[in-house]
């Protein structure tokens, strides 16, 4: 493994410059974080899917030794009734509120209902017993199909369905609508010669993360809030928190501390209000570390999905009609809509799809409030598409590469709404795909091989950088994105590209929200290519001063002045030079001056990401246990900035997306009641359990940004979903289309004429 | 107490921003923080004032249980001999070595020898009777007059007399030698009326800041080193120990936690350098906590000084001839000779001075190193200078008043350096005091009424600032100038001034090393005018931004925007206004841009700072003890940012001065060891020991920045000595030339004609 010397920075695979920290364990974690004097906080959650609150009694817990302070829904202040909180995503303070702390009713089984500090942890778990809650149990609305059926019990009463049109007129399960559409959907039947129609299911997963929530928070004599925390977004905890305990968002710092894990789990605040809420009532610091129970239940789990989708193609594979529905599981309460508005958007967007419409709803459910989940939305509605592609490439008789490759978007030409595809390159990704051994070889006997592609548009949202320049001539960069997957390595990396220097002479850290500029939330695909532009800007800024004042010296234009191999001269007289040791020893901390760069990055030029995935999976008929025998993910990642950091990052989606496909799954009562909140129950994979995934970077820089870099950390977990589906059908000859596809899903489906024993 | 409401927040007497959390106790002093897994350091120190080390066994005290380290000279990587460390203020690495370790000789008496790291505080006190030194006495050369004998034992062999005309020829005790003169001293004697001829001495004192320095260090596993310290020099502590540890500077961050005072006793690091080799050294977080007694002998006092002036007069006051010598004690190292260059400069420049030479020394002992004090060496060279000035008043039966105003320099004339006056207006502040009741009054019965004035340029280093817009349209600011004097408060009326917001909508902190950019220490009066400035460009950088983004909805340019009450609006149509929170709650955080001012002040112009003072004193014949009467303080902060501060500012040097005046005193044996290492035997006022300090404003405005503002941190402590002496010799009818005038000197000066009963 390289260490960090190479002159040019980006491309080189090194170590994360956190790597020893990390292995060593001694990066501070939330969990690990105990200030002096603090208070430990448990909180109590209902047992009920659904129930009323007739009241709550906190006076035994109260009164219990040991015990400083309980909050309940009654100590947080009133809100503005539309607020809306958070940056790049935002979402109605009011719902935010009500999913961290039940009010008159409870909304899913785990919801929070009070708070308890006390001098340990044992004794505020001890006295969450003594809470009396008063509950009237009401039905539970557990699954899409069932919320929306006609005579569903509505939710919430006052929820109208959101859309483009407006708000509809009566109470609903369906909180938004969404509708895209091109051409003549029934025409394109017309010029069909096949025509299919499926319905599709995912199932509800959690991200995994190994950390779970955790956090301490202080607040000051003068009333300022320090949260430290794991995030993704420590701007997003910082006003969502302002907001929702009303002050000031000067009074609020964030530290974002080490993240193990987030994946988009950890981009909305969960328990830092209550832990601020008994640390403004206590005057002490309180900590909060959530169990894995509460993890599950009720932080924020990726949505199950329920898809319906009809397409007609000719026999050379062109779709001339496509008809589909996406519903999403937004769970308790209204939510952003943003995974549908994915599906519709980047889902449908690698096809041309000449005439189609498409509607995505978000359903509520008594579940936990649904969260991001990396490409959130897009692996449950890649299931659904691309299975249909390959159920339409066997109707065709076709191979499934060449059905895409006749149906992939050209570069240009417009997506699904309507905006121009960046330079994509997915046909020809496509056809050197095909070549590869992995689909050109022939199929091992016993095996099945499935295909499948996923795409994502990136570059949202806003960044900050900054980088001191110190009198030894080492640089000190400042970013705000938290480092979930080797930002402070990738960004070091293209600090030292940009100012000349080996990725040693840059220290790279992450600021929290006073140290820095408002930055989005670690998400999106938006890091490398944002951040990474807000850094490369700040790089710029710093030459551009440290130029200015070699000109000082030249008594030249600093227009005149060339930057290479850390030394500045004028252009027309190469022997006017300065050295980068020079400037920084004589301009920086001599009582002369403070050199900064500051860089931002906002509104970007958007880029795509795109893959293609292969498996090869052998099906044990006895069991109907799933293996993949063989698994190679191509992927796009522009100009790698990292390719080691690249290939870990596609390795980890695709184990995540293969956790998925064959064993996570949350297990529901059918009163809502969540019967597998813990690791022994929910199956995630283990090393055991994969092969290696062979990673293989396709296509080019992204020429819309001068790094060429495209996002990387969410696309892989886009195909792996149908690609497994798609391989165990060709294994096993059936079409399963309901994932997971966990060994007894496969047995009843290749057995028994597809029912399953108890049916 | 107002609270911070108004409106226009510049000269407003609100209280700290910070006061409650002090108040309260909640303040986080670095002896408060203990980091996880803390090692405690304790330093072993020289019985003796200077001694050859011929060896040191540290294997007993590594054996002892508990002990994780010890670390001595041998511990430190060699130098690069001719490094200087430091800002604004620079030093030599070599000798700021051996001043913290010492290597093959101690010093001065508590040099540190070696450090111990334990589990706790009272084991590693305990290994350090483990330690085995080995000394070899050698000569101490304790007073100044010693020292500068031609006889004299010759501290450092390789120390040649710094001049201007470069190095002395041979080895010497005199470490720095600067002249200053102008016109023809023997022409000046000629047209004297009056000569005089006196030699002044002044003794050592110690800032007495409450808290002692303490600091913690961590290590990283990649090597970072953090360091949490009580510093007035964030920066300063970063560079020094990068240099002395041999590491790059972007492998420290300094930490600055509160201060509990410096007085620029903690400009230089001073127990940084062990804790951060035994943390080094162990791999585990190390802390060290200095005793009352360490903080006294091994931190770094003010000088000692001893000074002959030589001066004639007309009758009408006007000093024609003035010589002067100026010695200081720069204690066991060579420094940086800045003390001496202020009384030359600083000291002598508010008198015109036709004909004068001035010729002032740094002086080695075997004493700790000196260092700055507020003002630093100008209350000693002050004493001379206007205990002189007193003295020719009375030998020419004149007000001290009317002499001053015959000789003071006109704004614009040039000081004792050639460099041209800033607007000062001495002789018109000099007018107006005299007509004040504390000097027109008659003297009342028993009292002597002494008067003095100082003088000080101020406008020296760089300082940074970055204010960042939040949603809500409130302001975060973050400087790198650690908060001494309420420099959170006035930073934060400066920016919501120039903002126009209330100082409530402002948080103001201090940053680490890492979140702001080069900043210089806290000293050198440079706070309020130099680190405001910076505040103030941040602040006019970020409302540039936002006239940009209000100039963009009104499609016109943003030189055509107005700001106020909160307001962008277009000069020529004024119907066309934008809020100041809308454009905060659109361009922040919603995915649209970050706005952060960034502000910096380096190179700017100098202003002065002045204040007269005057004492009554009465004086108990049986005791000798003086007592102040009253005391009356003019000072001319320019415009005041916050009245109260400055109040507080004045009244504080003023306690101090007059501390130094009649008790302070190190007690010095033969040997060179100091006896009176704690706060017993080392008198302190305290509140029962001075009147209330009445301050008064004069002068005005400083035309020279735009802010109007003036340092007040260290003139109010130039005036007292000679202050107090010249009311007690007023008091007594005798004139008694040295420092502290503490009972027994004022006794057996003024009985048994001059001479102590001892001698």
């Amino acid at each position: 493994m390289a260490t960090a010397t190479p002159e040019r920075a980006i491309g080189q695979p090194i170590a994360r410059v956190d790597a020893v920290e990390r292995v060593k364990g001694r990066a501070v974690y939330a969990p690990d974080l105990t200030l002096p004097g603090t208070l430990h906080c448990k909180i109590l959650r209902s047992p009920h899917a659904h129930a009323k609150i007739r009241g709550i009694d906190t006076s035994a817990a109260e009164a219990y030794p040991g015990v400083k302070a309980v909050v309940t829904h009654r100590d947080l202040p009133a809100l503005t009734s539309d607020e809306q909180v958070g940056g790049e995503v935002t979402l109605d303070a009011v719902y935010l509120r009500q999913f961290l702390m039940a009010q008159d009713r409870v909304l899913f089984h785990g919801h929070p209902v009070a708070a308890v500090a006390a001098t340990s942890p044992h004794i505020a778990e001890e006295a969450l017993d003594l809470i009396k809650v008063d509950y009237e149990p009401l039905p539970a609305v557990v699954g899409i199909e069932d919320a929306i059926k006609p005579d569903s019990p509505v939710i919430h009463e006052e929820v109208r369905t959101r859309s483009l049109e407006g708000r509809g007129d009566k109470p609903t399960n369906l909180s938004v609508h969404m509708q895209l559409a091109r051409g003549d959907v029934a025409r394109g039947y017309e010029d069909a010669e096949v025509v299919l129609e499926s319905e599709y299911r995912v199932g509800m997963v959690h991200q995994g993360y190994i950390e779970p929530q955790a956090c301490s928070v202080e607040v000051d004599a003068n009333g300022h809030v320090t949260i430290y925390t794991t995030t993704q977004a420590s701007f997003g905890v910082k006003s969502q928190n302002a907001a929702l305990l009303q002050i000031p968002l000067n009074k609020v710092t964030v530290v974002p501390l080490e993240i193990g894990g987030g994946f988009g789990g950890k981009g909305f605040t969960v328990p830092e209000l209550p832990t601020a809420l008994l640390a403004l009532k206590t005057g002490q610091p309180v900590k909060t570390v959530l169990g894995r129970d509460e993890v599950f239940r009720a932080t924020g789990p990726a949505p199950d999905a329920y898809c319906w989708i009809k397409a007609g193609a000719k026999k050379n594979g062109e779709v001339t009609a496509f008809e589909a529905k996406f519903y999403l599981d937004a769970g308790c309460l209204p939510g952003s809509a943003l995974y549908v508005n994915n599906i519709l958007v980047a889902g449908l967007s690698p096809y041309k799809l000449p005439n189609f419409q498409a509607d995505g709803y978000d359903v509520l459910t008594n579940k936990s409030r649904s969260q991001a989940y990396r490409a959130p939305g897009l692996p449950e509605g890649a299931f659904a598409i691309e299975t249909m592609m390959d159920e339409l490439a066997e109707a065709l008789n076709m191979d499934p590469i060449d059905l895409r490759i006749a149906n992939v978007t050209d570069d240009g030409a417009p997506m699904s709404d309507g905006m121009a595809l960046p330079v994509t390159r997915f046909k020809s990704i496509l056809e050197s795909v095909k070549q590869h051994p992995a689909w050109a070889s022939p199929v091992p006997a016993g095996r099945g091989r499935g295909v499948a592609i996923g795409m994502r548009r990136e570059g949202s949202g806003t960044s900050t950088a900054s980088i001191q320049l110190n009198q030894d001539a080492t640089f000190s960069l400042i970013v705000g994105s938290v480092d979930l997957t080797g930002t402070r390595t990738s960004m070091a990396q293209i600090a030292a590209e940009e100012l000349g220097v080996t990725v040693d002479e840059v220290r790279s850290t992450v600021g929290d929200t006073d140290a820095v500029g408002y930055t989005d939330g670690s998400w999106g695909s938006r890091i490398t290519y944002v951040t990474g532009m807000a850094v490369k800007n700040a790089a710029e800024d710093l030459i551009g001063q440290l130029k200015g004042l070699a000109a000082e010296r030249f008594q030249a234009d600093a227009a005149d002045i060339d930057y290479e191999n850390r030394t500045f001269s004028l252009r027309d007289n190469p022997e006017q030079t300065v050295a980068l040791s020079e400037l920084a020893s004589t301009n920086v901390g001599r009582g002369t001056g403070a050199i900064i760069g500051n860089g931002l990055a906002t509104g970007v030029r958007p880029v795509t990401s795109s893959g293609v995935q292969i498996a090869e999976v052998e099906v044990d008929d006895a069991t109907g246990r799933a293996v993949i025998a063989r698994y190679t993910a191509f992927q796009d990642p522009g100009r790698a900035i990292n390719p080691m950091a690249v290939e870990g990052q596609v390795q980890g989606a695709v184990a995540q997306g293969v956790g998925w496909a064959l064993w996570e799954n949350y297990e529901w009562g059918e009163d809502g009641i969540l019967k597998n909140a813990n690791f022994l129950d929910y199956r995630m994979p283990t090393a055991l359990d994969l092969p290696m995934i062979e990673t293989i970077f396709v296509g080019g820089p992204a020429p819309e940004n001068p790094l060429g870099v495209r996002g990387v950390g969410e696309v892989p977990i886009i195909p792996p979903l149908p690609t497994v589906g798609n391989a165990v059908s060709r294994a096993t000859g059936v079409r399963i289309r309901e994932i997971p596809l966990n060994p007894e899903r496969v047995f009843w489906a290749t057995h028994n004429g597809g029912s399953n024993g108890s049916a």
